[in-house]
């Protein structure tokens, strides 16, 4: 994008939502590094994951606000929220609790396919 | 979202593009873990991405085919390429050449600035 010395050296947290009202955020593992998943946020769920320090999200598939781990016990503890050059994406630094895992497949990561570059299909990753 | 196993096993690429045509993704490099930006995949940069193993991406203002690195020489090399559980986020692992940024603020990670919980202000991060 242009350059939006405005925007991109700001220190007042000004999202930019989606025609949706939602903002994408990838969910990092502090302990490993590991990219967990990508969810959405809505204004509020944005307010409760800073108010409670817990993973707030909005579930697109059930149009409702979820906090992480409510029903699975996959709890994300976030330790840091950093916003991007043109706030319209976030980054969750966090660790899991319960099991240790994020994904609703009982997997670590959602990331848990590889695209083959030649032939396109998708390989399952050797870890969790 | 509710179990798919038809979606969440398949080898077969299938991405979800929104009703923009887009799908989100992640670069990550590969060396540090540093989550660098986020960006968007149309079908036809994911075919460029795959086929050459440079990241391309689709500008939204620009409304136009980004290969990333065309104009300021920060060329993302893929190492991997994955598709998340409902296949609707990639994540792209990947090494920065040029000086070794992905922001076009200049600086290595578009997530340099992290959101005070309390306050809700902004905070530059010490590191690049």
């Amino acid at each position: 994008m242009a350059n939006n010395p405005v925007l991109e050296e700001a220190l007042e947290l000004k999202p930019r939502y989606d025609r949706d009202g939602l903002i994408p955020a990838i969910a990092q593992e502090a302990s490993t590094g590991r990219v967990l998943m990508l969810a959405y946020l809505n204004e509020e769920a944005l307010r409760l994951t800073l108010a409670t320090g817990n993973a707030h999200y909005w579930s697109r598939s059930r149009k409702a606000l979820w906090r992480k781990g409510e029903t699975s016990g996959e709890v994300q503890r976030v330790l840091a929220v950093h916003i991007d050059c043109d706030q319209d994406a976030v980054l969750l630094t966090v660790e899991l609790e319960g099991r240790g895992v994020a994904c609703h497949t009982g997997r670590k990561s959602c990331f848990y396919r590889r695209v083959e570059p030649k032939s396109g299909s998708l390989r399952m990753d050797a870890s969790p």
